[in-house]
């Protein structure tokens, strides 16, 4: 992971695009990358759309993270942390008795 | 990264939550948590969206990280395969010249 | 419609909320409603989410035209011509002989 | 209002596409509008990017306000109605001596 994010660094600092990338829009593009993704399964299941373009799927997933990724680095998170502690408080919310089996 | 999926998946097993996650419903989950990433930030600078609640920030990133995770686990993908041929891509279509100090 | 965007407008100003109106966060408003509509589907299909909160989709389709129409109207546009102007525009994109019965 | 819902439902019989108009996809597709709309303040201001592409900002508000008026009309409602039903409910959630001049 700290690998991955040093080269989405190097690859921002290279082009000189750190100076764009405020929180607000950051948070802008997870956003509209996420709405590219689902855009793959307008109209469509999941099976139509994995068979159309598991390609782009794959890019635009990619593309999620790698603006998550940034956000979280600039606002200097460490994802792993951020995530097993967001792990953790949905199993106190979301408890096994309380959620096995269960849309929530 | 692959001790963080085992752990995901361990949690979606318990609770037996896995026959919801279908790749649409996982995309429009990405998608929807983006967005309260995003609620962060509305009406707001990206200073002021930090200062009113970072906590919130962190966890929702963490949420978009944990649906898109999921979804790429699901359709057999390595995340970090996925970020390094995006970066490539992308190195391609925004070249250094092309692209330093410009928003694309 | 006139008659609803100035109830709505009325609304704002005896709020004296126009002052955070800039359209940059008005479009993002946009964004987030529909998002909240959309969650009513989640893991759900089209049936489920009627039946399970029909009020709370009328409200969100009311909350996504509410910011569209006040970005329009603070952008000077009539609703009625860009929406005229968009069907003419898809009706050459997609015209009826290329798009009968296909999703584009 | 009730012109323009003919006109949108003429578009859309003609081509035959009611058939992929579920509830689900539409709202799905309000979502992605949105996030188009919202692609235009990616990395600009307001002024920056109605300067830019006002042209592309009126087309995706027509596309987010096209479909939210699909949707409500397969759902069998009154787009007048719901909004100012919900311009009622906001009155009460946010009355003027709570609200007036501050965020929400």
């Amino acid at each position: 992971m700290d690998d991955l994010i040093k080269e989405i660094n190097e690859f921002r600092d290279e082009r000189d695009w750190r100076q764009f990338h405020n929180a607000k829009d950051l948070a802008l593009s997870v956003s509209l990358e996420a709405s590219e993704l689902l855009e793959n399964f307008q109209w469509k299941t999941s099976e139509e759309a994995i068979a159309d373009d598991l390609e782009n799927i794959k890019d635009e997933i990619a593309d999620v993270m790698i603006y998550s990724l940034m956000l979280a680095d600039d606002l200097g998170l460490s994802v792993e942390a951020i995530i097993r502690n967001k792990i953790k408080k949905n199993g106190e919310k979301y408890t096994v008795e309380k959620s096995k089996g269960k849309k929530n």
